[in-house]
């Protein structure tokens, strides 16, 4: 494990390489690593290719203990080790790149060392897409969040008892104590319902009956508080993301603050690769888009037009003429916004300037191709 | 299966009927074919009926593949059938016409081979109601249902690991391998709760109560993320297809885009079939129709009056006099606007002059039928 | 059962009654019947009581025949007795009051005729609060709502016949045929997890697990509807009644009618039953009220006021003076809208004037009670 | 139990201290309490420390015998001592002290006698955040709520007549009863799905599948309510809450009431602890934050600047320069205003006035700051 330091040029070069290589690699490295903590377990496959499967995963481990050292030298040379090695992230790839070596020094069957390369998959985390988003529903709405569970709670409790006392006489080996019926009592006001232990006097079936009922009430504050806040959140990121790009579109650079927020609330932003095909000729459209960045391709009969960065298309779907009439593809990664045909209108509607603009350029477009 | 284009006429006359009809005739057909399947795998139905049901499949079958020759037919009269075949629906015909018979052809089991044909039911989609708007949904916040989900298999890997350590000795045949604790992790998660493999130890019932109440957080995060989403599509929906209805209508005529696109918040459009009974006398109430398209008949005492397109009526229930004074029917399929009494106070209140063209007619059609 | 007709004065006197005490009497009539039923099927209590329980059942069938030829004759007065005879009340009625005894005379055992009288618990239904809004939020929402059925009977045909592609031969008894396979699938794709039926090999087991989260998807897409059509109803249902009580308080019989669509957005309607205490003293209060209907009763020092329909009160505890300073007791029946500190805010920033005047009369009450 | 009153100056002491020392020490007790009610029930824990469980049991209950007549004292001495004693709070402290030694006097076993012990959870029930939202969301949603919970109950009864019908001869001792058959139907219709009792006739399962599907329509309707009120009184709550400090921060101090209203909308209250810190040198920021109460510093090179009530900061970060230039860590409790971008731009887009104080400082400070 201490090669890597043994060969400064490749970690220097490594280092180089974008930080994104390193994580594609290591994605990779996880899945290759769960895989293998999966095959681990199962007897015949053990058996079978034991020395295959743990060369396996040493290589996932020197890899990551590899990457570990590497981003070491890379804060580093940025003067900010300490800081990335006390870093959440730093910690787990620490955690990563240690425990399971750890584990075995301590004198830990081999097997049961390697499950705690389960937490490379902890590694996968920060690349999740969205998952910002979902963090600030949850930290934001954590009060309501945390007493929704407090009650839980209470009700397990409240319930447990009653059941242990209905049902410890009939069924002592099912709830012969409190924790065997708050067992019963989580299993059950989840709507889970194993059916491993199950309440068979008359008032321990009342009981339960009422605990399931709770627990459909509990399920619905969850969902009731989880779906306010992404409901909030979504209509914050979409506008900031869209308001970004709206700036940069020539388009609407006449317009005043308070239009260019009128106008975000209506557009939406999308990320396209090259070569993607927006609209295909004949299809029916419903939606015109702004160019934020990047290129499209307009492939009209007999030549094809480039359109750059705040050009416009697809208006003429809007203005009456519903089928497409040439096929648009992206050259390079392009943001686009998009505007709907609902939202157009309403546009039109309260910047009849703009809808004049459309117009002209639209009418310009038809008389040139004819 | 070759016979079909053995008699061209027919095939033309297929192709010129409405392909309505032929979509009418497919859905009788997957009804009865899955029915065909299911009765297919009772041994003693099977045993009892086998030439039957294998006689009615075989007839489905020569159907879809007809059906399939016919579309391919009438695509390439359009000079398109490379289009049609590789297309999603040409690609899903094909398989429903030929899946089947070529694995008879490789050998497999009749019975068997004619599972295949469960495939029959994807024909179905396109026909399912406000399908788009599902589809508009889960593509527009695929981005945060799939963290979502990146999420929950996390969730699923740390708890499986956890519980087959914790459990694997207790009950090696159920936990004894990570893959058999991972089944355990997804019936838990998604609070399925077969019961077939439980936690026994306190530890593994600790974990298994966690991975219950993380089950209900993604629940909730994927119920909010969809309820959110939807909110927002109904809302685009109802104002396009609103949008197109007002435009047609000349009591909106006068109105700016602007007041239109208010106006268009406030109805609502719905589709009636002919000889339904929109208004029955002396019932109460609560809103009043435009006529968008169509044509309705007022049951006035001793004479009938037909009110076309861009008429109102019902309007005098929202103005005091809250019983229905006559009975209204659609003659023919009609798309009628409405507007509820609370949209008609908010209207009246923004729009003065509609409220008084409203009063007008209400007050001109009392004298007309006393 | 043709008794009552013999006491034609009785049957008078209870159509003179008003419905709404037959209606009581019905309610108690179907729990009574309800729990008589239960008690029926429990052989024990049968057995021992066999005598009783049928006496009261044949009591409570007396009273609903009775009733429903009270509600025919009542209609007859009305000259509409086959209108009502065949609404879907009338037919309820009739299958409450003869499907029972017409059972019992084509032959059909007595304990199982009387399963019959479960058809009791209908009547309940017209009585149910809020049914009109679910209905209304079912009816609007029925498109959507059957595209994800029909999608939900899609999965689980498909489900079924790859579960039972894989599962025939590992359990013959439980997958060996489609429509065993489709109970398991309806079982998990629902989420109950019954456990009677499991899949136990490898790919049984994947599928399963896909099926369990496509049942969170249905379910989360279910719920997504609901609750986006649920919030809907509930503005338009809050405006409406709210609207009514808000035009017959003179405090704001000045304002325009866009300045009382923008009020009722604020305001919330409750119904008072007499003698509530609305406000205590000492509390803190953060709303105030204004009377649509009824009165009430301010206890002070020395001297009980007594405010009628148009007054407002609890406005001190909003302009600064949190604690409430009197009792406040309705003494009839009384329906208040109500104005809470947050919209309290909003309404006196829009309507200066609004706030002048509860100012004024804050002052003046305070001046006058010292 | 009648020491605490033999030494009144203790009484006194503890009646002088906060009332929220002995809250604090109330939900030790209670924790410590519902431990030890936990282990009372496990057999080998009870033979092994049976004094010790039943010694600390004595414990909790002498502090909340204490407590309650602590508070007794404390309400006395405001003169209130009955109005305390059968408020909601002070009949739960009675329960608490009284329940287990008053079974015990009837002559219940000790054992049993302390699961009444099991009410001392009660006492954590006001402490429990945003319990007073939960609340208001149950009360104000009430209607729907309980119209929602009769629905249920009567599919639940129809359901079990149905299935208590088809399967009572099939399985007489799972189905032989109705109420065993409603036992069944409340565990499928909350999808709990115990598998204890499982139809077997094919058309038990068709009931039992439309029983599960009404289930999840439940479950739908019941969170859609939910989501919809929380979503309400979330958004009040937040505006009360912001619209407090927005009138103590100078900065908005010349904005009429309706600007006020708008603002509000817009910004956030967040409460934080001494010592923590708001922004971190060299990251991103996304927000800036106005001081409604507390104090913050701000770690500039070479000098630390200290903030007070009514000023801002971190608006260098949405006026162009994304990464935070200083730490800033709050002093004492401190409650701030947040400004995220986006509503920052809607901000500045609406009152450009507020636009122009911001810049104009910021651009003081980084003169400054040079």
């Amino acid at each position: 494990m201490s090669q890597p330091v043994a060969f400064p040029g490749l970690a220097e070069f490594l280092a180089a390489t974008t930080g994104r290589n390193m994580t594609k690699a290591a994605y990779v490295g996880v899945a290759i690593g769960v895989l293998m903590i999966a095959l681990l377990t199962v007897d015949p496959a053990y058996a079978a290719a034991r020395h295959w499967i743990e060369g396996v995963l040493w290589g996932c481990l020197a890899f990551f203990a590899f990457e570990w050292l590497v981003r070491i030298r890379t804060a580093a040379l940025k003067g900010d080790a300490r800081g990335y090695m006390l870093s959440g992230r730093g910690l787990v790839d620490a955690a990563c790149a240690l425990a399971a070596p750890i584990a075995m020094l301590c004198g830990v069957d081999d097997r049961t060392a390697w499950l705690l390369a389960a937490l490379w998959i902890v590694k996968v985390f920060p690349g999740v897409p969205g998952l910002r988003r979902l963090r600030r529903v949850l930290v934001l709405e954590s009060r309501p969040l945390l007493s929704v569970l407090v009650l839980f709670l209470m009700v397990l409790f409240l319930a447990s008892v009653a059941v242990y006392f209905v049902e410890r006489d009939a069924q002592p080996a099912l709830f012969g104590s409190l924790p065997s019926a708050m067992w019963w009592a989580v299993v059950t006001l989840t709507t889970t319902g194993y059916g491993d232990a199950v309440p068979i006097t008359p008032f321990g079936r009342l009981f339960a009956a009422v605990v399931m009922i709770c627990g459909l009430g509990v399920f619905g504050l969850w969902t009731g508080i989880l779906a306010t806040a992404f409901a909030a959140e979504t209509r914050r990121d979409n506008f900031l993301r869209t308001w970004e790009s709206v700036t940069k579109v020539p388009f609407f650079a006449n317009l005043g603050p308070a239009a260019i927020a009128d106008v975000t609330h209506l557009l939406r932003t999308i990320d396209l690769p090259p070569r993607i095909v927006i609209i295909r000729k004949g299809q029916r459209g419903d939606c015109m888009y702004f160019i934020a960045a990047g290129e499209v391709e307009v492939d009209l009969p007999g030549k094809k037009v480039r359109l750059g960065e705040g050009a416009f298309f697809g208006e003429m779907a809007l203005l009456g003429n519903y089928l497409r009439s040439a096929n648009i593809t992206t050259t390079r990664l392009s943001k686009l916004l998009v505007l709907d045909l609902a939202d157009f209108r309403l546009l039109m509607a309260r910047h009849p300037d703009l809808a004049q603009t459309i117009d002209a350029e639209a009418k310009r477009r038809t008389l040139e191709n004819q």
